[in-house]
C-alpha cells in the first residue's frame, strides 16, 4: 500500500491546516477516494528557529526520531509542513527511505509559474539565517527582500508566536501590521514561508497583495506526487 | 515517549475535526506543550455501516492493519474518531497493545453528567443496528429514540454522505431537516453519534436543542487520559 508520510506538530495547528489542504486538493466523493497518510505529530521537537540562531537545543535527533517512525510504518513520500525544519532537509533525506519533498522548491516553483519577479520572504529568523529560501529564489532568478529592512520582522515573529499559542486574533493583527510596512515596497508577491502565517492570513481582509502560501504549495506537490504515482491504485 | 495513537480517515474531515478538538482542549502556549500523537489515516477502510448491514466488505482486516501500525510505533492509548467502527471495538482491543478509548462510553458519560434523561441518537444505520449506543445508554438509565420513527434517518444518511463528499452546505440543510422533525419529540438532547455530524452542525444556526458531540467527548477523554497519565512529562 502506497502511503504519504507527514512529519508534523511544528506547530500542531499548522499541521492541521496542511492536512485540510491535502483533503481539499484531493478529488474525492467518498472516504475511499481520499489519500492515506501516516502523521507523526511531534510538538516536542525543539524550536527550529532558535536552534539555527544558536539559542536552543538541536532538533535533529527528534526530527530523526520522527523520520524513523515513518520509515518503520513504511511510507512512500514524506512532507514536512514546517519551513524552518528544512534547514535539516539533507540530513533527514539521508535517513529517510522515501523522498522528502522540499517546501521551498514547491513554493519557488509556484512563484516562478505565476510570473513573480520580486517577493518579500515572511519566515522565522532561523529560516532566513539558514538561507535556503534565498538560494532557491536566486536559482530561479527571483529577487527577494526581507521584512527586517522595513522593521517588520518583529511583527512576523509575534504573528508566528500568537498562532502557536492559539491566539488567532492577535496573529492577524501582527500580520496586518507587517503587511502595511512591506506593502509599500516594490514587490509583486508576499511569500508566507512559515506554515503558521497562512493561518493568521485566514483572519485578515485582503489588501491587494498576492500571498503565496508555502503550506498550500507543499500540499499541491504532495497530492500531485501521490496521484501521479498512482497511490490510490496501489491499495 | 508516551504518545497518543489515532486510527482515522473515517472520514478524513471528521479526523481533522477531532484533531482540532484535541489541540483546543490542550492547555498550551507553545508547540512543546501540545500532545504528541501518531495518526494512521486510512480512508480506504471499507464502509463500516454498510458492512454491519451486510451490504459491504468487512473493514476488520484493515482496521487491524491500522492498529498494527499504531502498535509498531508504540502508542500508549488509542482513540478512533469514527462511531460505527466501534462495532469492532472488542476485536481491535484484543489486538492493540494500548487501551482503546470507547466513544460511546465517553459520550454517555457526558450525557449522564449533564443530567440528560432522553436523547435522540443520530448515527449511521450500521451503528444503530449494531446497538452499542443503545446498550451504553440503557446501562446509564438514559432513554433514547431513533430518527427512523419520525422519518428522519434518511436526512441523517444524506447529511453524513454530504460531509464525506465535502459538501458542507448540503450537509447542514439535511441536518436542519432532521432536527425539525426530531425537535418535536419529548427529548432533552440530541446525541451526534457519528463524527461527520458535528461538522455539519458547525454550519447551522442554533435551534434550542442541546447537541452532544461524540467527537468532542472522545477528544476530552483522550486529553484527560494523556494529561492524567503525565504524557507530557514522559517525553
Amino acid at each position: 500500500m502506497a502511503i504519504i508520510g507527514i512529519l508534523g506538530g511544528m506547530g500542531p495547528l499548522a499541521t492541521v491546516d496542511f492536512i485540510n489542504k491535502l483533503i481539499a486538493l484531493t478529488p474525492a466523493k467518498q472516504d475511499q477516494e481520499h489519500l492515506p497518510y501516516f502523521l507523526a505529530n511531534l510538538p516536542q521537537i525543539p524550536d527550529r528557529s532558535a536552534a539555527i540562531l544558536g539559542q536552543g537545543n538541536d532538533p535533529l535527533p527528534m526530527l530523526r526520531y520522527g523520520i524513523d517512525k515513518l520509515n518503520h510504518v513504511g511510507v512512500s513520500v514524506v512532507a514536512i509542513p514546517c519551513n524552518s525544519s528544512h534547514h535539516w532537509h539533507e540530513e533527514m533525506s539521508r535517513q529517510c527511505f522515501a523522498p522528502i519533498l522540499h517546501i521551498a522548491k514547491a513554493s519557488t516553483l509556484a512563484i516562478k509559474n505565476s510570473g513573480g519577479q520580486c517577493v518579500a520572504i515572511l519566515a522565522t529568523r532561523g529560516a532566513l539565517k539558514s538561507g535556503f529560501y534565498q538560494r532557491e529564489l536566486e536559482r530561479a532568478n527571483i529577487d527577494w527582500i526581507l521584512p527586517e529592512t522595513m522593521n517588520a520582522q518583529i511583527d512576523i515573529d509575534q504573528c508566528i508566536h500568537a498562532v502557536k499559542a492559539g491566539n488567532l486574533a492577535l496573529s492577524a493583527n501582527m500580520l496586518m501590521q507587517a503587511l502595511e510596512k512591506i506593502g509599500k515596497q516594490n514587490i509583486d508577491s508576499i511569500l508566507m514561508a512559515c506554515t503558521e502565517i497562512p493561518i493568521a492570513a485566514q483572519h485578515i481582509s485582503t489588501h491587494g497583495l498576492i500571498l503565496v502560501d508555502s503550506s498550500m504549495e507543499l500540499a499541491r506537490a504532495t497530492v500531485g506526487y501521490a496521484l501521479s504515482n498512482n497511490f490510490l491504485h496501489h491499495q
